[in-house]
Parts: C-alpha cells; sequence; structure tokens
C-alpha cells in the first residue's frame, strides 16, 4: 500500500533558486493529502503531475505566509475546474475569516463543500480517523501558533503466503479471512493455523510534519518512533543564535531531535534563502543521526 | 528615455503551461511600476532579474485572485529583504482590509512604509501626478468593480542639434536652458533661436492597461490614442457568448476597441487555459487590427 510524500516546496520564507515555500503531498493509498500550501504550490501540482481533484484533505500549519498563501489560489481553481467532491481543510481557526474575506470580495461561491475544521495550537488531538488511518495534530514552539502532524497507519494485513496456499488448493472465498487471522480446516478436517498460511503483517508506518519550530522536548514523546520525520532545519548551527531568535531550528538541532525520538530517517527542509548549496546542511545533520535526507522538490520519499 | 514593460504574467484565472496570472513591470525612466500581481510574481520577478525594492508603486486593477494573490507574499519579502524605502499601493478599497487581516495573523510588521491610495471603480480620476508621468485609473465593466490604468509621459525635451552647437561653441551652462525653449545670444550679441539649436522634442509616449473587461464604450475616451495598449482577450470569437457572461473580451473585441481608440499597438493578453497554442488569438485579432503582439512572459515591449 503506498505511502509517500511529495516535496512541492522547501524553502523557508523567501523564494529562491527555483525554490518554493513550503507545501507536501502524502499519497497514501491513492488519496492525496495536502501538507501546507506556500505561494505557486497549484503551479507546482501541475509541474509535477497532480490532480489537484484528487487531493481530499488539506493541512495547514500556521498562517506565516509561506506556509499558506497559495491556497486561495488553489481553492479557486479547484472551482474553476468544476471540483464537485468535498474538501476538508485543518488549519489555524483564523484562516476560515481570511478565506471567507476574499472569497467575498473576488466574488466566488464555490461550486464544491469546503469543510474547515479548526486545529487546536494548545495540545495534541486526533484530527483525521479512519479504518486505515489516524491524523493527530499536536502543538510546535513558533513565533505564531503552530502545530504539526502526524499521520499513522492503521493495522496493515498479513500477506498471503501463496505457496502453501496452492498446494493446499484453498478455496479464494478463504483467503481474506486467513489474512485477517481467521484459521482454515480443510475439506479432510485437518486445521491450517492462520500464521502457517501468511507472512507476518509488516509493521504500520507513521509520516510526521514538524514545520515551523525551535526544538523544544514538548513534541518528543508524539513524534516517538516515526518511520519519516519531516523537520525544518531552517539554518546551519553556527547561526543557532539567529534560530533561537526567529523560532526555528538547525540542522543539528532537527538531527537531535530525530536520534533522541529514535525516528527511523529525517528529512530535512524549509531552507534559509542564505543557502543556495544545501549540501552543509546534510553533513551537518548526518554528524548526529546519520539516516537523515535532504527534502527535494519534485522527489517522492518513502514513508 | 527608458518607457517599457515585461510581462510576467499572461495567463487568466487557472495558470497552465508555465502561464502565470496577471503581472507587469512597467519601466519608465528606471523607476519601476508593478501592475497586477498574481500568485507566483515574487517568483517571476527573480526569474526576470527585477529587484523588488526598486519598484515604487504597484497597481491593482481588481481582487479577483488571479490578480493581486502574489501581493502578501511580495509585500513581506520586500519586508524580510529589508526594505526601508516607502512603497505606494493603488487598488480597490477592501483590499487593505484583506493585506492588515493577513499581517495581523501572520503578526507582520513592515520595516517600511506601505502608503495605501484606495481606487474609485466609478470614475476616471488621476492617482499619480509628477512633473514626468500622470497615471490615471478609469472604471473597467466587470464582474466585480474593476479599473484600468493609463501612464501619460509628461512633455518630452528637445534634443540639442550637437553639431550646431559645437560649431558655435555654446557654453555648456545654456545647453539645458536651450533645450527647454531658451534662446542663445552669442559674445557677438547674435541671437540664436532654440529651434536652430535642438530637434523637436519627440512625441509624449501613453501606455494603457486594461483587464478585466467586457468592451465596452465608456473607457473609449481615455483609452484613446495610447501608443501601446495592453487588452485582455481571453477568449476566441467563437466563444463571445461564454465571454459576455463572464464579462470578458475575445481577441476580436480586444482589436476592435484598439482599431476604434486610434491606439499605435495592441499586446493581447489575459488567456484562457483552453488555449495551448496562442497563435489563433493573434490571427483574429490581427484580421481587424494589424498592429498587434501577443504578451509573451518574459518579454518587454517598448511603449
Amino acid at each position: 500500500m503506498k505511502f509517500e510524500v511529495l516535496i512541492l516546496g522547501n524553502s523557508s520564507a523567501t523564494p529562491i533558486y527555483e525554490r518554493h515555500p513550503s507545501a507536501q503531498v502524502l499519497n497514501f493509498n491513492e488519496q492525496l493529502f495536502l501538507i501546507d500550501c506556500g505561494e505557486a504550490t497549484q503551479m507546482q501540482l501541475f509541474r509535477y503531475g497532480i490532480k489537484s481533484n484528487k487531493i481530499t484533505h488539506i493541512f495547514i500549519s500556521h498562517l506565516h505566509g509561506d506556509h499558506y498563501l497559495g491556497l486561495v489560489g488553489l481553492l479557486s481553481s479547484m472551482h474553476l475546474v468544476g471540483r464537485k467532491s468535498d474538501l476538508h481543510l485543518y488549519g489555524p481557526a483564523p484562516l476560515e475569516e481570511i478565506l471567507l474575506l476574499q472569497f467575498h470580495y473576488s466574488d466566488t461561491n464555490l461550486n464544491y463543500k469546503l469543510i474547515f475544521h479548526p486545529t487546536n495550537p494548545e495540545k495534541e488531538e486526533v484530527i483525521l480517523k479512519t479504518a486505515m488511518l489516524t491524523v493527530r495534530s499536536f502543538p510546535l514552539t513558533h513565533r505564531i501558533p503552530c502545530t504539526g502532524f502526524r499521520f499513522d497507519e492503521g493495522k496493515r494485513a498479513a500477506t498471503l503466503n501463496i505457496e502453501a496456499v496452492e498446494k493446499l488448493k484453498i478455496p479464494s472465498v478463504f483467503l481474506s479471512g486467513i489474512k485477517k487471522g481467521a484459521d482454515y480446516t480443510s475439506p479432510e478436517g485437518t486445521i491450517y493455523r492462520s500464521e502457517e498460511l501468511t507472512y507476518k503483517a509488516p509493521s504500520s508506518r507513521s509520516y510526521v510534519y514538524c514545520s515551523d519550530t525551535k526544538p523544544v522536548d514538548d513534541y518528543l514523546e508524539v513524534i516517538k518512533g516515526a518511520d519519516l520525520l519531516y523537520h525544518e532545519s531552517t539554518f546551519l548551527h553556527e547561526l543557532s543564535e539567529r534560530a533561537q531568535q526567529t523560532f526555528h531550528s538547525t540542522a543539528l538541532e532537527a538531527a537531535t531531535v530525530a536520534k533522541t525520538a529514535q525516528v527511523k530517517k529525517l528529512l530535512l527542509g524549509h531552507y534559509s534563502a542564505r543557502y543556495k548549496d544545501l549540501t552543509p546542511l546534510l553533513d551537518e545533520a548526518k554528524s548526529v543521526f546519520e539516516h537523515t535526507e535532504l527534502s527535494i522538490e519534485g522527489n517522492w520519499f518513502l514513508v
């Protein structure tokens, strides 16, 4: 089952060097989620062949422009290309006021239903739960109210041991049950346990998005053990004072968070415009946490 | 003296085929004006090497997203790169409310002074006047209040007849006066008339921006005789009914406006996303008004 993230933007506040402000598409089993929506996200979606109408949920971390200024344009374009299906939007409460004001003055009445869910910047909350996925928002520490998001896959089904199934000529009607743990009794009365007929279910995967934030202990528990952690790394550690003042993290700090929270892999991003070459940020993070990669626009990363 | 316009965006509502929403830079004697500011204008400025801090005035025609959604990002980036000089912004009155709301929630306090001038969508008005330039806004006819803009160069100075000046060994202190029309009396008492020492001043130039609008008689008088007219041409004339419904113009209608108003040159733009190839729009307009060009992103057009 697909679970991967496409980077549409990896730049901090000022877009530069063809780097765009924050936006990502999470593909979970062919359902598309948009995480943050910086200016020009709709152009980036077009560039990378993502059909905006396949996006069902949008998550906005906070109201700094580089994380949401592409939203009105995207929502308007969805309307213009005839979207009819509901769209769920999660973000800081005032986002609704900002959208409604702009739709009012542009005389826009969306063809589709936009369902707004305000996030809570004060405490961790489950904001979406299906049989297959749970999404949480949790507080980050930034200049203005800001949340991270954690996406947890539900329990995964075991996969069949095809060889064993074929050898016993098990009718297909039983297979779904066997995958879910049911034993199988053959016409001769022999009982075969589910474990004998399947491979163990792979463990459930999780993706965490942390942008923008100072590195603080508060969110370590909620991001713990994630398979993939996207954590902002705006500066090199030589600018840690500047990072502190602006409520951002350095690459070293992002890596320390990843190590402490025992995540499997770290993805850096939200790079300051002062860095044309990003290698020093990667090197710095890797000195603390080896399993680190740079988020690069247009690249998909497996969760 | 430079007077030319750079196209940053020529697309109508939905950006596509690497075409961006409306934005233009007018360079008048190395003073830069921005006309409309669709999403990703700041990226387009960067792409074409325009320093945003050289922009002194911004003119917004109306509050459809494809004409102003790049504004908050651009104003914020100007702040982040340390702009100190005043910036004048002209646009529909509610634009101020929209900006202030977004600056409030992003906790942005601009380093520089943003001076807002609401435009009047009901009648033609001079909105800026210097010795060298006059700018007018005037009503267009669109779904929501919308204005066009006309930029008129002031009276141009005559150019010196260098040969005559050198022959008479006229001291340089007199030259500025001679260009402005003063006669020159030689040490021997001979009077030389300004006309003998100069070439006639070239006539003053004018640029007009009309996007978005139905073609109506109301604005013909104000755009009359312009050297360069940018007029939206969202559709081919076979979609004139759709143009009528959406308060837009066809290429044929834009050309008819240009012809009736006796402008010198027409620039088409604001192309619908349905046209990948723009040649049919150009051909259609040229069938009525020969001096027509397509506005193409990244191209400068002389006024």
